[in-house]
């Protein structure tokens, strides 16, 4: 189970619809782009119980990787450690390594004069406080550092949620890792827009397609609720090498393709992405 | 427990990062001012046994509501309600209602000129195959209904992923009944902003504020990594009539500027949301 991503995100602010979840859109075409398989996506509040239930149901699912994002922070709805700690069922310590990072950064403030003095108060103590045996990442734009942990064969990585911190720490520290999980999987995908056809019409061609062609996925977006029905085309592959996943989805397109002009529907030009 | 609800996103192209879910953030804004609360946000995938154990696991946590979206099409990949059937260990049966619903809406499209003959094909029949003891809520901008079925004082409600045809149906059948099991709660939230005051500096005095403040919930959200630091802060409360959720949020408020200016933070004019 290597290659299986769990995502959890922890914040109130996504559970009473202030804040639109990009971290989790994000997270997840990453971990696809780079091989990886997301299975799920859970989204809990700031709240230590939530937080460790969330982290130990994971766990029993046996994903290769658990990646949280946000309550990092020095507040004191900053729960995500406290969490896993409890689910792991470590204690909390200062980490000398996250501390001299935290402490660096707040120097670092003071030099640029957006503050006057970098004390280590609690609060900012708090964000080097980690469970035992964790490993702090360096959090290039931030103050707490990212953390990662072992445990029963999953690597537990608890990211930031703030988008730019979440995004450097992940590409700095995350990503080789994730990539080499992958052992060279490659994932494809490309889509095309039709009019003039309409879903249930097509859902046996969808069938036949993907019958003939059984590594690749077909799934329609039909767009809104218009006098001319829209549907969005969406055809994907993973495979060992890109070469292999791009001739597959080609191959099923061009197959789709046909299969549309025969109903009569009309296909927007190709919008491709790797 | 009634006024706890659950979420449970389906759909492949929440896990791959194809599509931002704004459904979830669209209902738990809506759950919120309807004065309940979302305590879960799951994602999973267009698998059956996935979505059957996304929504046992729900059903264990004892909420008032479940809230389901995706997955209600004609297509081989919509497959929620077969997930709930299997959840629920219920048989799946054509609902002579549903299947009107469906019948009726082809036949409109013929008569609007969007296709010729509105034969029930099976991929169309499909949409009205549901749970045993289930009940069919009218969509009014698409074809596939809504289901809406009790299980163990729970209440679940299956919508569509299509966001127009997801609100069309919440407002028109859903969000009455949740008001209802809401017993008046009221949910007031409002922000402010701050430069020139760090989070860690902050963290504190908000709770100061929020010991003086017992029912009022703030929460501080650094807005990236600038030269200038810059913070969201979101203050908010549930009460049992409107006008005390907004009177506690305005002292909390209150207190939380004078605080933010004593320490030389300056607050940009109040974005104030009901």
């Amino acid at each position: 189970m290597d290659q299986i991503v769990e995502i959890i995100c922890v914040g109130n602010e996504l559970l009473i619809g202030k804040t639109l979840n990009t971290n989790a859109q994000w997270l997840t075409k990453r971990v696809t782009t780079l091989g990886l398989t997301t299975r799920r996506v859970t989204v809990v509040g700031d709240n230590i119980d939530e937080i460790s239930s969330a982290i130990n149901e994971a766990i029993q699912r046996s994903p290769g990787f658990i990646l949280t994002t946000g309550g990092l922070g020095p507040t004191f709805d900053d729960k995500t450690l406290e969490g896993l700690a409890k689910a792991l069922e470590r204690s909390m310590e200062v980490n000398e390594e996250a501390l001299n990072m935290v402490k660096d950064k707040y120097l670092s403030y003071v030099q640029e004069g957006r503050m006057e003095a970098a004390e280590l108060t609690p609060h900012r103590v708090k964000m080097a406080k980690l469970p035992e045996g964790a490993t702090p990442l360096r959090n290039p734009v931030g103050t707490a550092p990212a953390v990662s942990i072992e445990h029963e064969n999953v690597t537990i990585i608890a990211l930031p949620g703030v988008p730019s911190e979440m995004k450097s720490i992940f590409d700095d520290s995350v990503s080789s890792v994730l990539k080499q999980a992958a052992h060279g999987v490659t994932f494809f995908e490309t889509s095309i827009e039709t009019t003039k056809v309409i879903e249930s019409e097509m859902a046996p061609l969808i069938e036949k397609v993907m019958h003939s062609n059984p590594h690749v996925y077909i799934k329609s977006h039909p767009k809104g609720a218009e006098r001319v029905p829209r549907i969005e085309f969406h055809l994907s592959t993973t495979a060992k090498d890109s070469g292999t996943a791009r001739k597959e989805v080609s191959k099923a397109l061009l197959q789709l393709r046909e299969l549309i002009q025969q109903k009569g529907g009309k296909i927007k030009p190709i919008k491709s992405e790797t």
